[in-house]
């Protein structure tokens, strides 16, 4: 099952919606078929590991780190490939979250008398699928929170700039977040101080997929000079109030290729989680919230945050007027403050990364 | 020489305003005596030593961490001692930066036929006493930076509630380090919000010394009732305006055992390199800086600060009008933020210690 959950990484974030998933067939204690899902449309990890162990599948044992699945998607149901192949044990490490699949695959191939273990290496599967578990337990993204700021929590001078915080080590570290995460998202003023292209920048990254750019804008109000609307290649999404529809600027931004989502409003301001819903259901599982601290304290506050990255150049930018990495209103005393959990820390370049995950996700 | 750097920690802070000092006597490849300088007005460790060695000292090598001094002060001078005793060689890690003695030991006992060697364990024995070493180089006292905050930089909340943001283990280290320190020093603001003790709190410190507590308060506005004043048997010092000496505050201040360090002033503040090298003046050559968050900005300005240590709370505690570690005007631009050097990182119980040297320093 290791191997299963090792093959499954090689998948990485071209796999979204779809989860990452490995498989090993395994006859007579030797393996002699390996899987992995490549990529969304691509054959399923079982399919793969059958395939390359060829005819000789009759009576071995298939090792999977997920539910095998039971209908037609992009490719025709699993189930059915183990069962023709004349497997004769499956060992499934976690069932899958989603309802409609939950337990069906497991029970087609009991009813094929193949016999099934389910549970092996659980835990160390639904961390490996953390998005796509949430999504399908929770009908949210998961998501993830990474902020640069220096040792006095400042994100930018006094004067706005913010140009670099970090050393090149954690922002090439930052890139390799972009590169696993499905979206992006910052707010509105990060994009008008800042703005950035919000893409993944590593040498070999041209061929892959660029994530999703995603920025909140209740009013609209962003320039269309911005580089987000200027490199159309790579999807732009703008969450933005439910009332500006059909406006003459939605109209103008859905022109230039802007895919706008509707939110209701409380105080002139989107609801977060109605607004995460939404992504959710337009196949976002996966976010990389990105700043700038309002952004951040509104994530924080509505609890929608699953994990913590925190990279802590070691300079002092100063400022009472300096923007700091999470504003808001903030906790009114310190006892109430958000506190992490499963904290590690590293150094990565001159920078310190820490991580954590939210107390109340536990 | 290592064993005599070693000896010489064991004086701590009760040696302010002297150096730590340590010395052996080594005869025939064995260790015949060893000495540190335990406290202001004991016994200098070369006298120590040389007094456990008994009569056995001609012809001996004696290893001490600094100069041995030349002059009559709380005790005879060390040199008057060795000549006596018949050492035959002297290894010094470093020479007394005090201009005054400077070199003047060692020409002594070179005078004395006694073969005088220097330098050896140089720079770890200036480290050991670097407040000794800046305060006689520069007339300035060696301040230590330290700041508890949130991992967003928030040193309270936005009501001003402080109480705790780090755990308990960090709290000791804090109070291993006042230890360790001859004064602490804050802000009238810190003082109004949190009425702290400011004192050494730590198991079996009930019979040492306590640090002279320093607070700034330009308008001699903090009323009498706050634990500073009232803890009267630890020395109270208030830098103030100068041009409030002899007002009816400060003689009631004076009255009730205050020391009231007078400084000029600029734009209704006190001008800290004249409030600091006052202070050096008073013999203080060590302060905690302990915040807040103006008063960290000031010293940071002023280049004031030689050590900073950040102790991190894996919390976040958010608010855009929450107070942070470093507030004053900051930097305008990143580029022009002070970097730190020379960075240690540990995590001390849940905590993060960040450390490090001021650029500027180096």
């Amino acid at each position: 099952m290791c191997e299963a959950l090792r093959l499954a990484k090689r998948g990485g974030a071209r796999t979204y919606p779809n989860p990452l998933v490995g498989a090993v067939v395994v006859r007579k204690g030797r393996i002699i078929g390996r899987g992995f899902h490549a990529c969304f449309g691509a054959p399923h990890a079982e399919v793969m590991a059958l395939g390359e162990a060829r005819s000789i599948t009759c009576g071995a044992t298939l090792y999977v780190s997920l539910e095998p699945c039971s209908t037609y998607g992009k490719t025709p149901p699993c189930t059915s490939a183990i069962i023709e192949s004349g497997i004769r044990r499956v060992v499934i490490a976690v069932l899958d979250p989603n309802a409609v699949h939950h337990g069906r695959g497991k029970e087609l191939l009991k009813r094929s008398g193949i016999k099934v273990t389910v549970g092996v290496e659980q835990k160390a599967a639904e961390e490996q699928n953390a998005s796509f578990f949430k999504y399908h337990k929770t009908g949210f993204p998961y998501i993830h929170l990474k902020m640069a700021e220096s040792l006095d929590g400042k994100i930018a001078s006094r004067a706005g700039d913010s140009k670099w915080i970090t050393g090149k080590p954690a922002r090439r570290f930052v890139h390799e977040l972009r590169s696993k995460a499905q979206a992006i998202l910052v707010g509105s003023r990060t994009v008008f101080l800042d703005d950035p292209r919000l893409n993944v920048r590593l040498s070999g990254n041209r061929r892959r997929r660029q994530p999703v750019r995603i920025v909140i804008d209740p009013d609209l109000k962003l320039p269309l000079g911005l580089r987000i609307f200027k490199t159309a290649r790579q999807d732009t999404w703008i969450i933005t109030k439910a009332s500006l529809k059909s406006s003459r600027r939605w109209r103008c931004l859905e022109r230039s290729g802007v895919r706008l989502v509707p939110v209701p409003c409380r105080s002139g301001k989107p609801i977060l989680r109605r607004a995460m819903r939404e992504l959710a259901r337009c196949g976002i599982i996966n976010i990389l919230v990105e700043g700038g601290g309002e952004t951040a304290a509104s994530f924080l506050k509505e609890r929608l945050v699953d994990k913590i990255t925190f990279l802590i150049a070691p300079k002092i930018i100063g400022g009472r007027d300096a923007k700091t990495s999470v504003e808001g209103d903030g906790a009114r005393k310190v006892s109430q403050a958000l506190k992490l959990k499963n904290v590690t820390m590293r150094k990565i370049g001159d920078d310190i990364c820490i991580e954590g995950i939210p107390a109340y996700c536990l």
